[in-house]
């Protein structure tokens, strides 16, 4: 009779709950697959008498993650607590150093903190998994770890936040102003309590540079990420953009160039027609593109108990099993520091400016960019407002640093009105 | 310094140089990953002399495939030679008596012998890995086997034979009937030698009765699959089907019911905004749905070099870092054989009928389906041609044994001329 793999719970918050059930309810397949019984020695939590749907009564309680994540009954310590430092870091790293696996959902902690957890989980022969952490049930650490592995990765992009794309997607089919969906959402519960997390592109942050790091080979560095929010898309650019084949998703882009590793997280135009611009709702996607096996396209629930529980359990079964990677795929002192690069890959702008109506306004703006060495693809003027005329412009393709320059030369023109919206394209 | 894992390349076609490819000019990385170098030994080939672009002398040479496999200095036997039966089993058979590894693209002989093959690997400590085998470059065997893991798959939908695809996509978009078509993808190479493999539905068949057993834990059972191909898909029904909101696919779906497994590889049409309905060309999609993780849409190339060869490495890392899985994700001696279903999980179907011009022709029709038990959901009657009326209808779900009844008093009704067309509609 092969040993149980025992697990050490702590959150049990919606995806904490949704690990208890599966474990619960699919014992005999878990045990057929994994070659031994999936086990729950002890669970923790803040309240213990809250009903969270599921018997807990077989386990262990615990009020102290660190309690818990050290007991001898304990093999793979799950932490669904959520949190960049705090009890979530705590008890990682009490588990790490009393010998056990842990398997997270824990987007921040590792964006934050990877690589000194990876390191202190390899000297001490353990792994952290946190496929979890990343576009919820979508396998995509897997993929890109294990699947991918003969491919040097050339770029991986990704819509990775449900809420953000619930309200772009809300706003556009229902035509609304941004801040009228994001009541709507905050009242749905869709928001994080702090919500710049979500409308600030922090969370998609979060995962976006733990993608970059499996993909590249890269110590984790979420703070050389260049990130903007959804707080500024308005529903008239969305508008104008769906009438020139694009919507506007906040895109993740990871890419490898000569001058270095480029993460941005940003609202992007998208063709409508594409993978990415079919993308409704909370729906997640990730692109991943690899010298040997072209463009691969995940696409999944990014949230929620099931999708997410997956995910953990996922881990579980691949520990249980002995499929024990290093935690970013690689040792985590060959994960080179990376050159850090600001966006600078040419790529086509949205720019949507309003010229006050005088004669030669147009010509005025176009000089400016001309100068800038900005080269116009497209130009559209729409009907006045009142005295300025909306003017949107696509760019051929152009580096960020000369749109910058374009940009900072309109005040002098004296013919444009409003701060210009920039938006780039992502083909 | 750590042992290089040794590989013996059969089958030097388009995959098999494009793996040399990869392991000579990714050595550093690959070795970075994997934590020690990926070698190869020996090749073998059907024709020594013969130029396939990537230099060979470095590797000793075998005319004869099982000496190949079974040589001390191979660790993993990679076979890309092909067949069902013949040199790549008995190649792979030694390969397992002489306690290799074995990595292989060979669809056929794991869908016709795989049951066998898989307890013959376990019994001697070894695996087969396959993921070339599905999908080409998309890591769907992994997915499901792992990632997904604490899933009850619910079922497994895939578009997996790219020149099928492209045959019914270059037909909707040019305007040509099948037969035209067909020539032009055999005239550009696409087909395999014997054609009704690709355009019969067999390759892809193939293909969906492994991710049914890794889906569901079943031994493969390739010849319970009902298989229909695309040779009888007229470009009239794929323009009534676009008139209608679908696209005409050659889908292969595989799904527990409470009657069993069922497998069935059938032009199907599905909603022309869907993942599926979107695919253009040679893409591969599969469509994987868990309890817990809802609808997860994996997307990307299904043959080629660097797509094939990427799968081949994904599977050659994998054991090169220790991570090995029973062949079809669990002991081979616990798959349980499924019973197999006929198709009768309900759907609506799009029928095609040419009716003679009588009085009380649609009448009669009607009536014949509703004595059946079949009930129309849509109807039309297009334009005259002769004679005949074509007639369009679509039915609300029914079970394809109604569904044949209703066809089978279609003759006695004395109005419909022709033999009808009945396609399954897969939402």
């Amino acid at each position: 009779m092969p040993e149980p793999i025992r697990l050490g719970i702590a959150g049990l918050g919606t995806v904490g709950a949704g690990v208890v059930k599966i474990v619960r309810q699919q014992a005999a397949m878990l045990e057929a697959r994994a070659g031994r019984p999936i086990a729950i020695s002890a669970v923790s939590a803040r309240n213990r008498d809250k009903d969270r749907g599921v018997p807990l009564g077989d386990y262990a309680w615990e009020d102290d993650p660190v309690k818990l994540a050290t007991r001898a009954d304990v093999d793979v310590f799950v932490e669904l607590m959520g949190g960049a430092d705090g009890p979530a870091k705590a008890a990682t790293e009490a588990a790490l150093a009393a010998g056990k696996d842990v398997v997270t959902a824990n987007k921040a902690m590792l964006a934050l903190n990877g690589q000194a957890l990876a390191e202190q989980a390899e000297a001490a022969g353990r792994t952290i998994r946190f496929e979890a952490a990343v576009a919820g049930g979508i396998p995509v650490v897997k993929a890109l770890t294990e699947g991918l592995a003969g491919n040097e990765i050339q770029r991986v992009m990704g819509v990775m936040n449900g809420t953000c794309n619930y309200i772009l997607t809300r706003m556009e089919n229902a035509g609304l102003p941004y801040e009228t969906v994001f009541e709507e959402a905050n009242k749905l519960g869709y928001l994080e309590a702090d919500p710049t997390l979500d409308v600030g592109g922090i969370d998609a942050g979060h995962k976006l540079a733990l993608l970059a790091s499996v993909a590249f080979g890269t110590q984790v560095d979420f703070a050389a990420m260049q990130i903007d929010g959804i707080e500024r898309v308005s529903i008239e650019d969305i508008r104008q953009a769906a009438d020139m084949g694009y919507r506007i998703k906040l895109l993740g882009v990871a890419q490898m160039t000569a001058r270095g590793l480029e993460t941005r997280m940003s609202p992007c135009l998208v063709p409508a027609t594409s993978p990415l611009g079919s993308l409704e709702n909370a729906t997640n996607m990730v692109v991943l593109e690899g010298d040997a096996v072209g463009q691969i396209v995940l696409r999944g629930a990014g949230a929620g108990e099931g999708p997410t529980a997956s995910a953990v359990m996922g881990d579980v079964m691949d520990i249980a099993r002995g499929l024990r990677l290093p935690v970013f795929g690689q040792p985590a002192a060959t994960l080179r520091k990376a050159q850090a690069a600001s966006a600078r890959t040419p790529a086509p702008y949205y720019l949507r400016l309003n010229l006050q109506d005088k004669p030669g306004a147009l010509a005025k703006v176009a000089a400016a960019m001309g100068e800038a060495g900005v080269s116009i693809d497209r130009m559209r003027q729409t009907q006045h407002e009142g005295t300025n005329a909306p003017v949107l412009i696509v760019t051929h393709k152009t580096t960020r640093d000369m749109l910058e320059a374009a940009l900072a030369a309109f005040p002098a023109t004296g013919v444009v009105a409003d701060e210009p919206v920039s938006l780039r394209i992502e083909n």
